[in-house]
This record gives structure tokens, C-alpha cells and sequence, in this order.
């Protein structure tokens, strides 16, 4: 059985949000998802909040967590079972190891759900199940109501700040993430397609008994934000994106990018808008510290960014003017980050719950609008920053963007860094008391140094063979 | 966009059902599956069912067959997708593409249901859709009746044997998982834990753009037989049985598997044991031919398997009687394969009716209830050989079973095989007007040339670096 946080944290946990409710909250795991047929299964994934305060992946089964105390569901796995999986843990023996107060089968959940609150699971199999039981919708597609919203605010509460054991996670996550774009970087000389650098990334997380915590990005076409083709040759012109993340067997993620030069420098034009980005990345994390407004962080950003295009003659105007107008957004129209924890944009199932302060909701700005947090900073809370340029067909063809920003943008200056289709820079960022610290910072970001590493790390890994 | 079969391919297909049932068809690809919240979700399979017709793994998408023709029912994506997922084809193009008849939107989907069969898919958004659309219940877990039971049996029977765009799918599958297989057996001698085993082999996967068919097994402990954990070191007495296929773009699978030891040398004990697998390896495929019943397959792997053990000391008595009583179970407690295809047991979303000719039923005996397929083999059909010895604590000690075989098992000479825990050989056999052709037989499978491959292959992979 895999390795949990040990039974004190768990406690700790629990304790927390019982010193917030008043009510018995019933968390389920989720169901094993059939892919094509139903003995061939989607790896199984947890639910985070259930993983949160249960502490290990279990599937079929549920927490009930009333007063700091918690209460395991969870059937016995048949006597057959051990022919094709082994012998497995009984509940007796899981209830032990997470520190549960009692344990019984799942068909004496029905008995103990009465005032009881809970959250949506994704799977519609089980918030079917949690719609019947509690004779109620629990819908994940739909904001919680009454005390679901209360349990909901409690957990985004508990978990908006990471404790020591989360962060031990959290660290593995990064260092096994840090190793995996080594990986890619190393592999980039002698490969022929997005498809081969993906697979030596995602080989480094597999083999440290990891999984992805998203469906990586590794593509010579920046340009498309959320591309998943791994198709394309990769060419000595071209910059490969990389965004790719780890996560351990608990649940818990990494999250980060990386751009680099297929050919092992970065053509001058590159190298210009890559310095940019790096220069709002830098900016960006030398400003964080406790109390700082993340969209301040994020406005730091597009303002660095503004600020670089026009010294490179791509926007006119003021830098602060810019911003305003959202031109920074025409290259970087995304937001600066967002929390990360069991979830790449924890408890993004919430919606915008987590990630956005009581009260506060998504800006109409397109500049603004794509922010998946907006609170003031605090010690504990996990963020990426991720300033990134592309050249998106769809914004800069856009008609409407064409004649709105048609004075702002210098066409003709832009059509020299055709070769510059998308750039990222993703870093994992823990606010300290003071500060910050990057918890990704052992893999290079300075262009320099990516370009002395590449060769580097590609001799290595032809004498370690 | 995924390069599809070519569209006669697809007409012919059409084509074939069409000569089987006289109602139209609807077949839907299914949704997306969230993992932990929606914006992050497991990577998209479509429906095998809706890829043997359509050709393409188009997510939240329907057809309409009927008398051969297509209807193709796809939303356009909105035009903000393009900043996220870059241009996407349109419904047109995607129609032109497969050779469509008719292109719409899923909203007309309703207006074209009337009279329709269906079969369910195994994702609770898309089962519920098909039963509200349908007006009655369509359940994956139930079989089909009145006209989805008629379509299902017409379906089976066309995609029982593969054309010959199937047959390109599913050699590239094969290939893929050769080379796989090859990187597993590399890696080994400087491998510390199956995890990096498993890395090794994924990375070919993903390298060449494909996916693992089914979650893959890469463990020292092959006894436990559906075994999914890979944190187990790998020592110089283990064996690795790895059961690791690849599938294509198009969703075509392959199922492979190979067992090597870590130190390179099968101990004594163990090559006895290995070589009598592969005895019934042989001898199964040397048995194949067209009217030949898989059964009798399955029974000569059985006698094989006794007779070995009987040779070997290990089982006592008459190999017939002993197969009679099923002792060869004892020790090989699963069928001897499967249809493979599209799915890695294909069409086993229909239960048994795919893989049981019509009329035919699961054995109630140990060593003959778990056989996947009962047919006579045709011409064009595609099944797994993949006889096994494990030494699986859950059936040798359990009290009923010694009893029964006390007299019959040496336990003392099976002590001397301790450290035989788990063999498998599993090839890919394509059934033949005459006989059979091995897909899978670039990859070695005799002691002898996995002793010698073992060395050779990390030697190179080690100057290749």
C-alpha cells in the first residue's frame, strides 16, 4: 500500500475543519472509470478533497467527518480478488493506517448521511450516487448551495495554505518535474517530433512511480494554449513548449513550462522576446510576498510586458495606457497563474470559489478575465507564475482586434519575430513569511543558461547511455 | 487532423452492416471524462463501435447509419476555441473527411432517432444521454435487447474479422509494442525498481504518438495477475513479466507479453518453467487454423501445461485426468486469450457476445470459466496466445484446493521452484487462410534468445546513448 502522510497531519487536518462547521460532511472518493469497455479503466484518480483529509487514493469509498472525528466506508475486497490483484489491505487495516476513528461497509453509509454536506465529485456514476443518497442534485457543473457552499468555503478555508506534510508532496512533485524537463531538454537534439520529447519527459515522471497531473503541452506551436498534438517535426528553427507536470501517488502537483531552441539557440528575435518574458517572470516573483494582491501580480506582468513590446517597437504608447486597453493581452491572454496543490488549479471543481476572494468575480476585461486567482497573497498558498508571448491567429486575424489596436500595433516590426510563435515561463512559487521561494528553481530559466545546458545535459546523456 | 482509413474503407464497412439489419443506427463517440475538475480530463477515447464506422475519435459526436449511408451529428467548435485548441476542422471538413452523406449539429440528432439501435457506451454522462434521447433504458452493464441486440450481433459480426485497414492499424500497434518490449528488456540491467522498466517501455509508446491499449503490468511479482503497482525493486533472482501493449491513434490494439530475468540468466528453475510455457505457446499457435475452436486451443495449452508439470515432478498422475480436474488451473487460472482489436478484448463491452458463439455459455469450471473466447477461428480474426504459470498464493493455499490436490501436487519439488513466482508469454496471432501469422514475431521469445538479446539490446542502447 502506498506510503500516507502519517496519522497526525491527517488529524490535524480534520481537526481544522472541524473548527469551522457544525454539521457531519460526507466526502466520496470516486468510482474507477471504464474506458472502452468496463475491465479496461482509466488510471484511478481520488477525488482531492476526499484524498485531502482520507490521505489515500481509495476507490469505492467514502469519509464521514464529523467533529474532527472520521469514519471510513469502504467494502472489503472479495475473496476472488486476490487471484487477479493480490491480497489486499482490508478495511480494518486501512482504517488503521489514515487514523480513522471507525470503519464499515459502504451499505452503512446510507445510515449516517443525515444533515450531512458534501461536494460534487466529477464522475457522473458517483454524483448520481451522491444525488440519490442525500435526495438532493449534487451536481459538479453547479455552484454549491447551503451547506454544501459552507463546506465548500471551509475546505477552500483549510486548504487555500499548504502544512509540512503537504509540502513534502508538493517538493517531490517539483523535483521529479525539474528532472522530467532536464529529460525533455536532453532529448531535444536527437529527436524527430513533439511525440519523442514528450515521451522523455513523461518517461522521468513514470519512472519515479509518478503520473502527469495534466495532459502535458510539449509543441513546436506555442501559439495553441491548450495544444495536445504531439505530432508535429520538430525543426532547428523551432522552440519547443513544454508544459508538464508531475504528480506523486498522493495526489499532489507540479506544474511547469519551459521554452527552448530546437537547434540549441535561440535566433535573435527569440532570444528578445524571451528575456521579456523572463524579465516579467522575475518581476512577478520578486514581488510576491504576503499581503500582495495576485492580480497585482498578474498587472505587473502584462505591464513588464507592455513595457519590453514597446521598446522592441512591437506595441506604441505608454506602458500603463497599454495595459489599460488590454494590448499586453493580444500577446499574453492568459492569466499570470493559480493555485496549485492536489489539484494543478486546485479546487478549480469549485469553480471560481477557491481561487477567487469572497465577493469577487471575474473581471469582463479580456486582460483580466482569464485570472483564475484573484486574493491577496498569504504564507503557505502555492502559485505558479507563468508570464508567457504568442502570436495567436485568432486574436491577431481577428478583424475586431485588427482595426481596434490597428495604431497600436507596428504589423510590419511584428512580422520580424515570425519566428517567435509561443513562449512560456511556468515556475512553482510558495509564499513565505517573507517572500516567496520557487520550488522549481533547480531547472534553468535564463536563456543562457538553457542554451549551455542543452548541449550539456545531451553529451551526458550520451556517456551515461 | 489524425490521418483516418481511407473513406471506402469506411463505405465498405457501412456497406456490410447495412447487409445485416434493416433500422438505422445510431452510434455515439462519448464525452470527454473529467478528472479532477473539469478542465482536466483523462486523455479522450471514443467508442470502438463509433471508430470502426466513423473512422475518427471525434469527441461528443454521432452517427446515423442506415442502408450503408452516414450521417455525421457534430457541433462546430465556437469560434473561441480557436485561441485555446487552434483551428479546429469544421463539420464539413470533418464530414468530407470520413465520407459522410450528411453533416448537422447534434441538436437535429433528436429528429433522427425514430425506429434507431443503439449500444451503450460505458461513460454515465453518455449512457444517460442515449436513454433520455432513446426513451429507454440504454445500460452498459446490461445486454442489449430487441434491436440493439440484433445490431450488436450484426456489428460483431463485422468487425469480427478485420480488413484490411484494420490490419494496417493493428500491425503498426504490433510493431510499436515490439520495440516496447525491446526497450523494456534494455533497460533492466541498469533499471532499480519496475517503475523505470515501465518507463522504458511507455516512452516507445508515446514516442511513436500511440497510447498503452490497457494500463500496463511491469512487475517482478507476476503471480498477482491484474498486478498495477510498479514500486517493487527489481532484484538479480526476479523475473520481470511485463504485459504492455500500444494503441493507434485510431484506437487498434496490441497485447503483449514477455517475462526475462533481471540478471539476465533464468535460474534453473526457472527456465524449466519458462520453456514449458512457451511449449504451450508453440504448440497453440502451431495448432491454429481456420475451424479450429479456440476452446481446443485453450485445452492443448492445459495438456501441455499438465504434461510439463507432470514431467517436471511438479503435478502427479494422468495429464488428461489431471486437465479433467483442472490441476493445470491450479497454475494457469486463465483462458489462453482473446479477440483483440479495437479494444485489447475486443467488443468485450458486449459481455460474452463477442467473444461466445451464440448459444454458448461460461463453463462452471475453474480451468475453463475464465476463456474470454469460444469460437471457431475464421479467417481474418485476431487473438491473444498467452499461456502463464503463476504460483498465486490465494488459490495454493487455500484450504478447499489442498485438499482436493493434495495427492496430486508434489509440494516438496514445487518448494524447489520458488522463485518462479510468474511466467507469461503473450503474442498477437492473426488467423489465416491457412494457418496463422504471428504479428508479434520480431520480438524474441525463447530463453535462449532473450538471454542473448538482453546484453546485446543494452549494450547497444548504451553506445546509442
Amino acid at each position: 500500500m502506498i506510503k500516507t502522510s502519517n496519522s497526525q497531519t491527517l488529524h490535524h487536518r480534520r481537526q481544522k475543519l472541524a473548527n469551522l462547521i457544525n454539521f457531519p460532511v460526507i466526502l466520496w472518493s470516486g468510482n474507477i472509470n471504464p474506458r472502452n469497455f468496463p475491465a479496461n479503466v482509466y488510471p484511478f484518480r481520488a477525488s482531492s478533497h476526499f484524498l485531502y483529509f482520507a490521505g489515500l487514493p481509495l476507490p469505492n469509498a467514502a469519509i464521514r467527518l464529523e467533529a474532527g472525528k472520521l469514519e471510513l466506508f469502504i467494502d472489503n475486497p472479495p475473496p476472488s480478488s486476490a487471484l487477479w490483484h493480490g491480497e489486499m489491505p482490508n478495511r480494518e487495516q486501512i482504517a488503521e493506517k489514515i487514523g480513522a476513528n471507525a470503519a464499515r461497509p459502504m451499505a452503512e453509509l446510507e445510515s449516517r448521511l443525515e444533515g450531512a454536506a458534501t461536494i460534487a465529485l466529477q464522475d457522473a456514476a458517483t454524483w448520481t450516487q451522491q444525488s440519490q443518497l442525500l435526495h438532493r442534485w449534487i451536481l459538479p457543473q453547479q455552484p454549491p448551495q447551503g451547506i454544501d457552499l459552507e463546506l465548500a468555503k471551509a475546505i477552500i478555508s483549510v486548504r487555500l495554505t499548504h502544512d509540512a506534510a503537504a509540502l513534502v508532496e508538493l517538493r517531490k512533485a517539483a523535483a521529479v518535474t525539474v528532472k522530467a524537463h532536464k529529460a525533455g531538454i536532453a532529448a531535444t537534439p536527437t529527436a524527430k517530433s513533439e511525440a519523442e520529447i514528450r515521451a522523455a519527459m513523461e518517461a522521468v515522471i513514470i519512472a519515479d512511480n509518478m503520473t502527469t497531473s495534466y495532459n502535458s503541452i510539449v509543441t513546436v506551436h506555442g501559439e495553441v494554449l491548450h495544444n495536445q498534438q504531439y505530432h508535429h517535426l520538430v525543426n532547428p528553427g523551432d522552440l519547443i513548449l513544454a508544459d508538464v507536470g508531475a504528480e506523486t501517488q498522493l495526489g499532489w502537483a507540479a506544474d511547469v513550462t519551459r521554452t527552448w531552441p530546437v537547434s540549441g539557440k535561440f535566433s535573435s528575435t527569440q532570444r528578445d522576446i524571451y528575456d521579456l518574458v523572463l524579465a516579467a517572470h522575475d518581476a512577478c516573483i520578486a514581488k510576491i510576498c504576503p499581503g500582495v494582491e495576485y492580480e497585482d501580480i498578474h498587472l505587473l506582468a502584462a505591464t513588464v510586458m507592455a513595457e519590453g513590446l514597446v521598446d522592441l517597437g512591437i506595441l506604441q504608447g505608454n506602458p500603463q495606457d497599454l495595459v489599460e486597453i488590454d494590448a499586453h493581452a493580444l500577446f499574453f491572454p492568459h492569466g499570470i497563474g493559480h493555485l496549485l496543490g492536489l489539484d494543478v488549479h486546485d479546487m478549480e471543481d469549485l469553480g471560481d470559489l477557491a481561487g477567487y476572494e469572497e465577493g469577487r468575480t471575474r473581471s469582463k476585461r479580456f486582460g483580466l478575465g482569464y485570472l483564475r486567482l484573484h486574493r491577496p497573497l498569504r504564507p503557505g498558498m502555492l502559485v505558479t507564475i507563468e508570464p508567457g508571448f504568442y502570436q495567436v491567429p485568432a486574436i491577431l486575424n481577428d478583424a475586431h482586434v485588427r482595426s481596434k489596436y490597428e495604431k497600436i500595433i507596428n504589423w510590419q516590426r511584428l512580422a520580424e519575430f515570425a519566428d517567435v510563435r509561443g513562449i512560456r515561463i511556468e515556475d512553482d512559487v510558495l509564499i513565505t513569511d517573507n517572500g516567496s521561494e520557487v520550488l522549481t528553481s533547480e531547472l534553468p530559466n535564463t536563456a543562457k543558461d538553457i542554451e549551455e545546458i542543452l548541449p550539456q545535459i545531451s553529451h551526458a546523456a550520451k556517456v551515461m547511455g
